[in-house]
């Protein structure tokens, strides 16, 4: 499922500057110790530097940014660019275009009653679509995947092989569910009666807006009442947790096994490394930044990156960090000062 | 899927005390601020108090505990009660009657030889019943999913899409297990021999009591040898994972991402909050709770609260973060009395 | 699914020191409090040891270094071997042996063109094999899995049931794949261009080498470029997320819930605890530790355990946990001196 091009027709699509030989063929990508004939590379990092000197790539895509480089074989063209993951981006959507889209349904998929189906819907074997769904023009289903009653699903977008989406469960287009996710789910919510937690029904819904990526076991509980909403464009990696009427707003980055708790809203443009904790009912404003595996208990102003456990502002916990650190010496400190006055008091 | 009440008739329904109109018709609920004609909504935190005088909700329940209230539009009626989420549960309930239940077997599904079906059994489109699995009266079995070979459910229990029973694995009466829910699994035994590790066969079972939720993508590990048991009305959240041999109590709240390694046993009522990890081999004493994130290493007593990481009583670690504190302030001091000294060495 | 032994027959197995009747009949093995006649139990923790005076096993195994034991029953015979663990496993292979392995294919499993099956291979019910496949000898794929486009799948591996392999994904040989598993799923790759993240395809591909046994619902997504690789051997427990371009090594023991960003290289014989994170193009050296919740950010030399958040080596953690223990008595001795050079200076 990949397609090929000349060194020289990458370079004039990515508007490299080219040090080599145009007339190279170019099938693959490859990392820069896997690569071999045929396959182009790419160089982002000083870090991986090493690896360059070796390699047996026909091409290698590099940073103008990593400056002037000894280490490239001869035989290896170079293509110069501004932004190596840029370039990379567009490098791969060329050699590699998408395979999944066919306009078929399986025979073995079950369509509830009143399920309407734009043009050009694929669904998988042995998917099972709820009555009333809507899906739009190109949605593709995977296989042994369930679109609960009532779903709506924008055009183009993509759901893997066994997804779930519970019932009345909205998506927007462009958007890509991958396997094991699970949106709309029933919020954690119970009113402890007598001697047992009762159940509070959720009946709100899950709205995934425009150009969400959702990873593999993630789970999104619809809302209890009222909404859980995913902004658009908005990233979230696998084995995330977000509960039932969290507001996230647009082009936020949400990497692998954050937890948001319910009612809590987060800005736009927010990135949370992996592992975060959020507790519930609080406001993360724009384009704060969270880092990996902190506990976040007030809210987070606009701007503002937090980390640790319970977090807080960078530079607060830089502060005592660096108070921590002095504390060996400062005990060395107090016991001089502890002999030298009990010295004086004997002399 | 809901159904009509008039605002005198949820009143009365609830014990509540009215102040409005008892006419007006309820369809639905919805939040403060989404809410329109023919929706009740509900207010119980006093930090949504904003959203009141705004809403268009044609009802709003709310807590006798928040006191008078300024802010009610004279179009929306006010049904106050003792409890606003107790009220809201019995709404819900009232407004949102289940639908999942349809005494249906699909023509797609799979049953295996020896499967006892009690009355009015749903299962869902491409669902597989192993061998000699039991299913109690009004069972629902969601689509896709797999129970497996001798599994036990009781009456009215509610297994959701893509759920996974391991073998030999016993549900109660009554539990909700959500989509992608992994119950059963073998658990992680190795011995080390030479220079491999050999996986210890995990020939237990998992029992899980009467009225017991499970959230969406939570493992729970049958026992290696005995087993692992969820007792009666405990809650669980997404994400969870249960290791083998672990004994939870009844009535246990355990919020989402939470790991208890092997087995550990939980007592009655314990409450953990999102991503703590409990070691393996441990007591949770009955009532104790755990604060987001903590890591346990220790026995808790029994109605203790615990948090940190290492997680210590929470009396411990107040103290020691005063302490903490206090560290930047013992610099500047113990500076302040060198210099002092100092200077008298010089005079 | 279980076959019988004698007490005797399984001392000789086992090579154990028989102390009780060897004619005893075992059909199954059960934990101390709860086993009865007919079953075998065993004693490896010390802490375990109140339940041996009360069983009603028919045989226990128990670990030589316990020493004597007064507390056993005249009943219950014993079974003195120099590794409780390691003569479990053994007991448990030869009661319990393995009832998956059928060689059928389901009637509604769904086969893609160009699939290439061994001798002896299941699959089940409604799952789904992409084109071009390869499945060794006696591969058994569970119910309701999907197995992606020109996978290949090693001699004797087990497939869960509700799995997903990505198509390209190959899996050695004597795998196990526990239900849920998502492997070779699109790693968490963008590039920030004027307002918005850009996918950046994941081309490469997800590497499981031979003995490996993945838990339950965890997540290991592909190569972006190159390859994820887990080497032979490791054994990865629940709920665990592998980013893409992950190398993990031979031997390794990962539990529930750990995530490992993107990039990192960990070498053989390692072993993380649960809830363990470990950020990005980090290098993990062969035969470290890592306890549980540490949240990792530097390089692990080898053969070092550590442990913290911010993760650090062990005896840097102890020092410093040390010293903060002092600080609440520091706070008073220097109270004390402040105190007594005020009274000096009033004097």
């Amino acid at each position: 499922m990949s397609t090929s091009v000349t060194v020289g027709q990458l370079a004039e699509y990515l508007g490299a500057e080219l040090a080599g030989d145009p007339a190279g063929e170019l099938f693959r990508a490859a990392s820069l110790e896997a690569a071999s004939e045929g396959e182009v590379s790419f160089l982002a990092r000083r870090k991986y530097l090493p690896y360059l000197a070796a390699t047996r790539a026909t091409a290698v895509i590099v940073g103008r940014d990593l400056g002037k480089l000894e280490e490239i074989p001869r035989s290896t063209a170079v293509l110069w660019v501004d932004d190596a993951h840029a370039a990379l981006a567009e490098t791969l959507t060329l050699l590699y275009p998408e395979g999944h889209r066919k306009g078929e349904i399986a025979a073995t998929a079950v369509l509830g009653p009143d399920v309407q189906l734009g043009d050009g819907v694929s669904i998988g074997h042995h998917a099972v679509v709820g009555s009333g769904a809507k899906l739009g023009d190109r949605v593709c289903v995977g296989a042994n995947s369930v679109i609960g009653e009532r779903c709506e699903l924008g055009t183009d977008t993509e759901i893997r092989d066994l997804v779930c989406l519970y019932p009345d469960t909205v998506v927007g287009a462009r958007c890509i569910i991958h396997s094991g996710a699970q949106i709309g789910v029933d919020g954690f919510g119970y009113v402890f009666e007598k001697d047992r937690h009762r159940k509070i029904p959720q009946v709100g819904r899950c709205v995934i807006e425009d150009e969400v990526e959702i990873g593999a076991n993630t789970c999104i509980d619809r809302g209890s009442v009222g909404e859980t909403r995913i902004g658009a464009g908005t990233k979230i990696d696998n084995l995330v947790h977000i509960a039932h009427n969290v507001s996230i707003g647009r082009g936020c980055i949400i990497v692998a096994q954050v937890g948001i708790a319910g009612s809590t809203t987060v800005g736009d443009g927010v990135a949370m490394a992996g592992q975060v904790g959020i507790i519930g009912h609080l406001n993360v404003g724009d384009g704060a930044r969270v880092a990996a595996q902190s506990g976040v208990s007030h809210d987070i102003p606009a701007g503002e990156t937090w980390f640790g456990y319970p977090a807080r502002e960078r530079s607060q916990v830089m502060r005592a960090s660096a108070a921590l650190l002095k504390l060996p010496d400062l005990i060395r400190r107090v016991g001089r000062i502890e002999k030298r006055l009990n010295t004086e008091d004997q002399a």
